[in-house]
């Protein structure tokens, strides 16, 4: 797909996923690779991945989150962190990381999201980390679901250009 | 540009640039969209940007930061953080905004970086957000040079798949 029909279709899909929609390995593995491809602070390459196929795994995932997107995703992609080898960047890392994984899927045809804020809790970190079995010195940053929609998700809107870019200095607004 | 060239074409670029390659206004606002329409934590959009090719303006950053790929590049983008709206995720949001910065200059032909460390120095990162008059409350992350290169610059070999990928478990390899 044309990298700006990427750019423009890429969208948090937040609605429930088609659970038999399910990438093939080598789609997967074509998306991951994407995401290895992201710049990382002094290409340490910090942020590491477990791509989740098995029934068993995302049924768990799905009931210990309680999340409607993950109940219905039928493959993740656990992006994991490296604070100590990437001290102050390993968020920048995954994050990057993470928008190209994102956009890979997009690019292959499917619905993707970027769930991290319920893995701050350690009450649903923890235990799926533990289901991975992720070692203590690597954080569970994103789980990004990959699928077809089962159902319709909203795009939300964007705030327009010159609300959020200047010319030159901040806000100022170039001449039309 | 086709999505996943992109992904393999882009680089940081380490050296430096032409600096009389400066991208087109119009160039710059589209790379500048392709930031804005990067995912961000509850919609927020917290990321802001500083298009920067003044003359004067590039000298002097160069001059700050005293950094040669800054010194020679064309045209900047820089990529303001929003810690008080976006508390807890704010590196996040500008991470993903730059990475999809750095695929859209790639798409577009040109070089990119992206140069954060040494804003993390208030010694460097004050005087450049006082020339761009960014205020207190935005807080400058990253400053990406734009252009074509003026000598070749390295790229960095990326670990295998195997060493940063596993699957339905951490560091469990699938038979091949």
């Amino acid at each position: 797909m044309e990298f700006f029909d990427v750019i423009r279709k890429r969208y948090s899909h937040k609605a429930a996923f088609d659970p038999t929609s399910r990438p093939t390995d080598e789609e997967l593995r074509h998306i991951v690779e994407a995401g290895m491809a992201a710049p990382s602070a002094m290409n340490l390459q910090s942020p590491e991945f477990v791509i989740i196929t098995e029934a068993g795994l995302l049924r768990q995932i799905g009931e210990i989150t309680d999340n409607a997107v993950l109940r219905s995703a039928p493959a993740m992609i656990a992006v994991l962190g490296n604070p100590e080898a990437a001290e102050a960047f390993y968020r920048e890392d995954y994050a990057a990381a993470t928008e190209n994984i994102l956009l890979a899927g997009t690019a292959l045809g499917y619905s993707v999201g970027w769930l991290d804020g319920i893995f701050r809790d350690a009450a649903v970190r923890e235990p799926v980390s533990a289901l991975l079995n992720i070692p203590q010195d690597r954080l569970l940053c994103v789980v990004i679901p990959v699928g077809k929609p089962g159902e319709e998700g909203a795009r939300r809107a964007k705030k327009p250009f010159e609300e959020r870019a200047s010319w030159n200095g901040y806000a100022v607004r170039r001449p039309s």
